[in-house]
């Protein structure tokens, strides 16, 4: 398989006939060996991580494709490390969009003049951000990201309102287990082919942040609740 | 007068009768001596930019009073440079609204992986910002103005349709006199009385970025321009 690109805690290749395959790797976002969903580096290596990922993945993917949520994944080998994928266009070099349903990490850190750590925010907040490190990841709004030509007006419409079907059934699968979902990160492309917008990349600890009570749950552990 | 608020470029005061009084100062913000209408400190003092700030926005508030836009403004005496406005309750410690018509200063650093500096945009784009210095100002969408308890959605709304208005008409303005409006910060606040939402502060140069062509007109010397 010819490597296309090399990410941070994935590795994506195309496969002889065409396919693309996500390796999930043992390397996990965080700084200075500790975790951090919201970091922008790896900050440590934990054998098994990446196949806790892609297990984790699975489960909701499989779980959204039942519900008629299109998402990129075709299926998993889990004795590889490797889930198959559709092939995908992203919005400029990617957009994350993140789910809160708890004003904390960066929302707080932006807006702690007004809001206390740990509210539970009445409705789910939406936020757009461009993947770029050298800038932190910039939160960019409907109108910016039009003008920046990665989205038009609709289709920031279609993936804000999946965003929060999408993170309302992972909120449910965690409540349903005794686990409280305080914020989530998803990504979306464009099939290469139809140019259907598409959940991408991964659901798993790492892109999560999970309390149980006030105790903060460790994203390897999150799936030894759900699976 | 009893002073009620001192600012980095105004102090308030609230007359024996109750009214409010602005006394424009001759400080401007900026840094190490250079004016930058994003800074969030007193950068210089000049002697005369707190009447040529009170010329202009006399101007454009008996302008915008004319065309029927609520303000704050009742009346100016330039020999005191002092402006008497109706009292009003901000949102918070007060929000700032920004109008671009051309992307660059802060607007650039932040996307300037898919937007040249000094693009100009197909349509103005309107940023809510807190006023908080030790978290720099951060930008707020209408959903976390709402969380946040400052805005209700209708009230961001009227405020985003008030902001392309005026600056759509000082724009025009700047462009009788051959000057290209870049950027221009407003603020809000809801008439103590009626609760209507009314413009409030100052439109002067401290305010926006201007150009003829190539060249950043200084904010004092705009006046010059237009009145």
């Amino acid at each position: 398989m010819e490597q296309i690109y090399k990410g941070k805690t994935k590795d994506v290749y195309r496969d002889s006939n065409g396919d693309i395959v996500l390796f999930f790797k043992d390397d996990m976002t965080g700084k200075d060996g500790v975790f951090d969903p919201g970091e922008n580096q790896v900050g440590l290596t934990v054998k098994g991580s990446g196949l806790a990922g892609l297990k984790m993945t699975t489960y909701f993917f499989e779980l959204l494709n039942d519900l008629d949520i299109p998402t990129h994944f075709i299926s998993s080998n889990f004795d590889k490390n490797e889930m198959r994928v559709r092939e995908v266009t992203t919005f400029g070099d990617g957009l994350e969009v993140i789910c809160r349903y708890v004003a904390t990490g960066s929302y707080y850190r932006r807006y702690g003049k007004y809001i206390e750590d740990g509210t539970v925010l009445e409705n789910p907040i939406v936020e757009f951000t461009l993947k770029d490190d050298e800038r932190q990841d910039p939160v960019a709004s409907k109108e910016t990201l039009n003008a920046l030509d990665l989205l038009h007006a609709d289709e920031y419409d279609t993936i804000a309102a999946l965003t929060v079907r999408i993170c309302d059934v992972v909120k449910e699968k965690l409540t349903e287990k005794g686990l409280d979902l305080y914020d989530i990160k998803l990504e979306f492309g464009r099939d290469h082919e139809t140019n259907e917008i598409l959940l991408i990349d991964e659901i798993s600890g790492g892109n999560m942040r999970v309390f149980k009570g006030e105790e903060n749950i460790h994203p390897l552990e999150i799936g030894t609740y759900l699976l």
